[in-house]
């Protein structure tokens, strides 16, 4: 069985963890989001990328879920000696060397694709992990507070303001002019299901989507989703203050018609949402929080199944209709 | 008083500490040696203006001369665990930092000069201290192993080797078409006297010798060395490699005559050298030995004295050809 996954970072990452552990005979292919990369002292950072790999290849921090396990900052504190900043980016001393092996990669002219490769040459994830673009897309949030009206870069807002700042709009700037990186097609083309996780539906999924190409690709698929929205609130993040940014109510059913027909075929919501019909779309309920190994894995078995059932219906009717 | 020193690392910073105790009213200028930094991880590594800066700045390591006090290694041992070398240089997480802010710099487009002055800021080093130039001036040795006859740069050479292979030649590749760093030539003709410490008579301050303009600007002044050969042996480091490598005995006295003369005007030989004479240059021998601060500061002294003679000497010369 190949699945394709769309990823963001901590939610994306723990589902994916559970996914291995449902269908460890499932080859996967993971597009990740690079829309909240950022450079920081000269290096870049992929948040995304590195959470998924972390997590995947047994180095995360997992009370945080981000950054690296048996952290130090050593770096960072030398950083700050000399006033170099920002102090707001958590980065620690192993987080800096995959930033350093990046950025040298990088310099040396190889493709975000290909650096994501050999860093996972270390890490073993499990799964494929390619970059949704090797383009530069970068997530901007317009803000305003007492400096004015401005585009902020995406990691300002949500790690420095934490989000508490309201969003007037949120653009993946050069996503327009963004093509998929090498792989991404032909991974969507080649799946029996496609499978978004409980990310942040507008800056990673939606992110992920906006790259040309890409959202038609999974619409041709079978597409099931698992909401990031239970009883009307984020499980974890901030996902509420991005969906009220594009004028999308936080919750299961609002997310669900966001990512619009004809792209989802099944959902999964919460017990909480039980109620939830979306025209269209396939609603289950179950439980979902990811509250340990058991029932991440119980969610993302729940996923691939409803995928699978749907899949075949469809089969089924299409042989009907021959 | 105005002071220059030419120097390269652990032996000039060194002399630069007790020349500063010694006499902590004067106003000196370190020119440093550029000639063996190197691009690591893609970033600039300058291994003898670091040693100068976190030497006057109290962050060396006192036992090794080089690399901050208190290191860690977690950013080298991270990217060795990625296969990322080279392993024999080592890079502590308190000198990456000093080394990302650098790159950053460079990259943003300011002069190493000012990059340097900007990392000083957080060092007070008590000295001004400038590069040699701002050019990229990069010392290469010419081995012969069972890969052939090659160049290597300086410190595959000094460090990985460990100077253990002969080295044929030694050459300080793109000095020739290299400007003195702004300040430079402006801080030795404003001097009262220049000082070469037991630095590397080859590939310390023969490179910055060897940047034009910086040795005519020397010789017209008055110039006093310390022998860094006591009793025809290196004080520390390999400095007896490099001048076998172009010929020169390791003795005090030929290291004298490398100078030339018209460059020194007064020279400090250990007292094991006290036989030492050498045409047109006023030869003085004391223990040189930097064993302790104490001793360090006299014999930068001695120096300043021997320098101050000599220049009053000169003076009355003047005065009484009128």
């Amino acid at each position: 069985m190949k699945i394709v996954c769309l990823a963001g970072g901590i939610g994306g990452a723990r589902f994916l963890r559970g996914l291995r552990e449902a269908v460890p005979e499932a080859e996967v292919t993971v597009i990740g989001n690079t829309g909240d990369d950022i450079s920081l002292f000269g290096l870049r950072v992929c948040p995304d990328l590195d959470t998924v790999m972390y997590t995947l290849g047994g180095g995360i921090n997992e009370e945080q879920g981000w950054g690296r396990s048996d952290e130090t900052f050593t770096v960072k504190e030398e950083l700050a000696a000399y006033g170099v900043g920002p102090a707001w980016f958590g980065l620690g001393d192993r987080d800096f060397a995959t930033h350093i092996v990046r950025t040298q990669m990088l310099e040396a002219g190889y493709k975000l694709s290909a650096v994501t490769e050999a860093l996972c040459d270390r890490w073993n994830p499990g799964v494929r992990l390619i970059p949704m673009t090797d383009d530069q897309v970068e997530t901007h949030v317009v803000i305003e507070d007492e400096k004015g009206r401005r585009a902020v870069h995406f990691q300002e807002w949500w790690v420095r303001l934490r989000a508490s700042v309201p969003a007037l709009s949120i653009a993946a700037v050069g996503a327009e002019d963004a093509k998929p990186a090498p792989g991404v097609l032909a991974a969507i083309e080649a799946a029996d299901a496609v499978l978004f996780p409980p990310s942040n539906p507008v800056v990673s999924i939606g992110t992920i989507l906006a790259v040309p190409g890409i959202r038609d690709a999974v619409a041709a698929k079978t597409v099931v989703g698992v909401s990031p929205i239970i009883g009307g609130a984020p499980v974890r993040g901030m996902a509420d203050a991005c969906l009220t940014a594009i004028g999308v109510e936080t919750s299961a059913r609002a997310v669900a018609e966001l990512y619009g027909l004809g792209l989802l075929d099944g959902w999964l919501v919460d017990e909480a949402d039980a109620d939830v019909r979306v025209e269209g779309i396939d609603v289950r309920s179950r439980p979902l929080l990811m509250s340990d190994a058991a029932a991440t894995a119980a969610i993302a078995r729940a996923a691939v199944d409803l995928a699978m059932e749907l899949k075949a219906t469809e089969q089924k009717r299409a042989e009907d209709a021959e």
